[in-house]
Parts: structure tokens; sequence; C-alpha cells
């Protein structure tokens, strides 16, 4: 049960109690956030990033911790969002571990760690959440709301939520509804995660940790946050040195065997394990479409922004780029100027983490028409 | 620890000692298989069928079996695979637990089952054993040679090693070598059922049953062997009465979290973990370039068949199309009339055995053309 909070994290006291959509409450709750640039006298010039399932608010190095973050290469003075113009914020999802209150975080009426008490989670309580960080800040309007993967979704319900709160969008590898391959995948990541005996129904420890599901759920996830495509090239049949299995005849022999390993390492014991569950199937909950009677078009037409950008990766089998599509049309038959760019990338869901050279330059110019 | 024997098989007793490619022998080895039609004074109309992973060698009902085969619409009298013209063999592989000796089947040295000490198994022996069916039934030249999935695999295998053996071939969403993507999928079935306290090294039993492990394996292959698009179509974000979940926020409550499950339930006790182990590495160490200096296309040319059809499904992303075309043009380039389709079924890599409408007829075409 532990929290994993960037050093230089700044933090947001939610209302208290505060309701959430499916019902239960929570008490001092808070949102880690961090920032940078300069807000302008006029408060016009503020971007908010809401994210993906795992990242913390640490999007690129700032005074307050100089670590690189994990979008140094597209945040920062003179790129792409150029922190020389924008005042720009980064939320932690509620829900997460790393800051913001979830169920790794003590619940002040019990002083234990939340774990399964924790009420459940929606996309549209990240969302609020995230807006309640702008206002407490003095921003009325949002130059640009910027959503990566989960953080597509909450942007959308932000913008469903808090009409006008935001005079453009880019919506990254995003999607207003989620679909039943990746429901599919979130579900079997859970069940692996739930089937370890370690997972004791949420009460684990450090000691005692469902590290096996957490591995199988984690492998998964980078199973379908890259693409056939790409290992082709870079991993094709090519093996690792003989003794890396020890002659066990199921233990690694592959080069893409070696890459899920690692992966797996670095994220086990670094989320989680019940915030997974939690924002994996807030996920799965939402549908944008639930605001106009089921049709998610339109429910996309009736939001306000005036500007839009829908990008993503053709490889991307997780969110693929017919959601960013649907979301660019859907903008675009509200009345918003909406543009949909589906990028050759061949990390699949994945790309806007590591493919800077083509998700910097749609970014940066969107940017600079606003 | 249960071999699953579809009644009326035949059985086939291989050489023994039976020396395997990577090493170690079988001691009283066997293969199943079944047959339909009546073979020709002049022996010509023999056709092989290769399977996939899990299926036994009951493709379709005959007087021994009337139960419907796997395969029943494709085969039978005055189908696709005629058997009113064809004499029709299908072999259960060997490392399988459906009648082949495999790793649950009984070690004759020890009395015991084989577990892990069952040889490492490869694709070509799974060819051999196949091929040894066939020319004990007194065949020296198959009408035609179909593989299916890793049937597809084995069918190349017994091509390369087994010169002459067929005029023609139907390889059906098959592959001349695994790629990563698909070993990555494997490699994390394996996992599951390898972190699996039950599993214990292979030494399960009926009681001790590594049963959370085989369920996320086999719902990690569902995923794999369908397509989004047929299930965006087939389930959308349909939920299912919410008495399925018993107020579980993570219990199951889309209709595709319920499709895996009855998946999962219909396969975990039918079918050997062990086997599940020993047949995916295999699939995983075959590559047919093996054969001509690591050059795949190479591989293929060399193979002697006249003729020759690869098929596949578009929405495939275990053996995509791609790899099918490979089959075609590199049996071409030998010389061989080959040709590839793609056939449009949303259904993945599983159409072959389930989208009939679309898959008979051009295996119906090729083989009145032969």
């Amino acid at each position: 049960m532990t929290e994993f909070i960037p050093p230089g994290s700044q933090f947001h006291a939610l209302p208290s109690p505060l309701p959430l959509k499916r019902g239960g409450q929570l008490q001092g709750a808070r949102v880690a956030y961090e920032t940078w640039g300069t807000l302008a006298a006029d408060r016009r010039n503020a971007v908010l990033i809401v994210t993906g399932l795992s990242p913390d608010a640490h999007a690129a190095s700032h005074a307050g911790n100089p670590l690189p973050g994990w979008w140094e290469k597209m945040l920062g003075p003179g790129k792409a969002i150029d922190t020389e113009r924008w005042f720009v914020i980064c939320v932690n999802s509620l829900g997460s571990c790393k800051g913001s209150t979830g169920p790794a975080s003590l619940n002040p009426d019990s002083g234990q760690p939340w774990r399964l008490d924790f009420p459940a989670l929606s996309i549209e309580d990240i969302a609020d959440a995230g807006v309640s960080v702008v206002k407490a800040l003095g921003i009325t309007q949002l130059a640009c709301l910027i959503g990566n993967s989960m953080g597509g979704m909450t942007a959308l319900a932000v913008l469903q939520r808090h009409p006008g709160i935001a005079r453009s969008h880019i919506n990254i590898s995003g999607s207003a509804q989620a679909l039943p391959f990746s429901i599919a995948i979130r579900s079997l990541q859970r069940e692996a995660i739930r089937l370890d005996p370690a997972w004791n129904n949420g009460s684990y420890d450090e000691a005692v940790y469902p590290e096996a599901g957490m591995r199988i759920a984690r492998k998964l996830g980078v199973i379908t946050y890259r693409s056939a495509l790409e290992w082709d090239g870079r991993f094709g049949r090519v093996r690792l040195d003989s003794e890396a299995n020890d002659g066990d005849p199921f233990g690694m022999e592959f080069q893409v065997e070696s890459y899920l390993e690692g992966h797996a390492r670095r994220f086990v014991r670094h989320f989680d394990p019940n915030c997974y569950l939690y924002l994996g199937r807030a996920m799965d909950w939402f549908d944008l479409g639930e605001y106009a009677n089921g049709d998610v078009d339109a429910a996309l037409a009736q939001l306000r922004v005036d500007k839009a950008l829908a990008i993503g990766a053709n490889t991307d089998i997780l969110f693929p780029v017919q959601q960013q599509q649907q979301i660019a049309q859907g903008l675009a038959a509200g009345g918003c100027d909406a543009r949909f760019v589906g990028l050759d990338s061949p990390q699949g869901h994945d790309a806007f983490l590591v493919d800077f050279e083509r998700f910097c330059p749609p970014v940066a110019g969107f940017l600079a028409e606003i």
C-alpha cells in the first residue's frame, strides 16, 4: 500500500466531503499537480494536461523537480507545448497513487488506506477534480485542454461537465467511449491481479504483494500499447544470450520476452494494484454517449469548444484512430473547427510518449494557431 | 493430468524410440487420427489435415463418432472438402492431449505422466509424426496437404522435410515463422500458467490444478483469436443483467466479459496445461528460414509442391495476412502455382473456424482444380 509522490508536487485540497458520480464520497481528498511557465495577468494562457492511467503529474522537469518527466520532449521552453508562452498545469488523476487521493491513500475516517472501501470511481470524477485545480488557480477558461489516452476521455468529460472551460482542445490517442476490445484487455488485467492470492481482496502489503498478477497485467498492457509492426522491425526473432534462461525451455529466450520482462520489473512495485483496478474500471465505464441518449456522436456535437485537434497513431489497437476520427467529426458536427490527424507511427498507443518526431509538429502547429 | 481422447479415434504407433529434433526421444509414442471417405485404388486421392494448437483429430462426424467436429461445415460429403471424392485424414498433433502422445501421456519408462520430462517439442516433430501416419496408410503422395494456424506451420515443415509428399497445399491462417507479437502473447500465456502456484512445476492433478493460470491464458488467447471490429458490432457496450456481478465493482458487467468467461470455462479443464506450454513454445521456435540461412522467402521457394493456396482473414492479429501472402509469394518464387487470398472476415484468426461462408468457396474452388 504505497503512494509514489514525485518531489516538488503541489497539492490542491478538494471540497470535503466530495460526492462522487456513482455514489459514495471522499473526505479530505486532494489532487497533486505540477506547473510550468507563468500565468499571464489576464489568466488566458493556461493549458491543462490530463493524463493516461499510470503517469504522475511530472510531465517535465522544473525547478522543484529537475528529473526528466514523461513528456519532457513535448513540454518546456521553446518546445511544442512552449512554457515560455503557456502556463501549463498537469494533474495527477483522482484515484491514482501518485499524489492524488486514491485507494492507496489513507481514509481519514479510519486512519487506514481506503483499499476497496474507496468509492466507485468514474472518469467524470477525475475530470471534476482536475477542473477544481484550475479554478483554485483563479483560471476561468483554459486556452487549451490536452488529454492523452485515458486523459482523452477525461478531457471530453471536462468539456461535457464544464461548458466554456476551454477555448481549444487536443485529444491524443483518446476515445469518447470504451469499446469491447479494450474492455476485454482491462478486464483480463484486473482478473490477473484479483486471481493472485496475494491480492487478498485488496488487503496486500509490501511483504505479501500481488506481484504475479501485476506482472501479467503490465505485460498484457505493454503488448497492447505497442504494435506488431514495430516489434517485427525492432525484435524480429532475435534471441537472448543462451544463459538468460538457464536451460529452462519455458524461460526467456527471445528479445521480445526480455523487453516485456523489463517493463514488468519497472512497473510492478511502482503502481498500486488497487488503483490499477479502479482506474481501469473507470475507463470501461466511460461513455460520452450517456449524455445524449446513447448517441456518442450527438454527445460530441454538444460540446462547446472553438477549435480542436484529435490525433493518434494508425497502429494503435487499444484506442484505434477511428476513435480519434470520431471525436473530430463529432466536435465538427457541433460547429467546432476540429481536425483529425492519423500519424504513421509504428509504436501504437504509446506513440505519443515516444514518437516525438511525429507527435510534436501537429501539437506545436495547433497551439501556434490559437 | 488427463488426456481427452475422442471416441472413434484410430491410433498409429510411431517408431520406437522416436528421436526428436531438439534432442531427447520418445518410447512407444502414438498419433491419434480420424479418416473420412475411401482411399482410391491408386491411393492418389488422399488429403491430410494438420491442425491448430487445441483441436483434436475429430474434424467432422463419421460412423465411429457421430458428434459434430470442429470443421463440420467444411468437411463431409458434398462439402468444400468433399469426402465423396477425397480420402481425408486428420491427425492430432504430437505433444497434444487428445490421443497423440504428449506431456499428459504416460512415459512407459516410468509409468508416470511425462509432464516436464517430455522432451523439447518442435513443429518439425509434429510434422514427421503426421507423415508417419500417411505412410502407414500406404500413401506415398498426398493430393493435398491442408494446415490451419499452427497447422500452417506444420504443413510447411512437412513440405520441407518430405519433398514430393504432396502435390498441392492449402495454408489457412498460417505462417512460415513466428513473429514477436505472437511470441509475446504465447510467452505471457505460459507465464500466467507457470506463475499459478497450483501449476507446481508441472506436477498438478485434478484436485490441485492451475485453474487461474489457464483461465488467463485462454482469455488472452480468445482476445487475440478474434478482432476488435467483430466485437464492436457483436458486443458494443452491452451490459449483462445487473445480478451477474453480485454488486462486485470488478465483477463481470459487460457482455464481452461474459463471452470471455464462457470460453475460459469450456477450455480450462479440457486441455492439459503442460501440453499448452509445449505446443506454444514449439510455435515460437518455428522458423522455416532455418532451412535457408535465415531467409524465410528462400526457404519457401525451395519447397516442392505444384499448386498452393494461402488464405487468411484481413482482421487476424495473431497470424496476420501478410504472413499468408509471404507464403504464397515464396512458393511462387520457387515455381509453384501459388495464390494468396485475404478474406474480409471480421472474426480475425478464428475466422476459418466460423466464417464458412467466406472460407469454404476458395477451399472448394482450389480442390476442384486439382
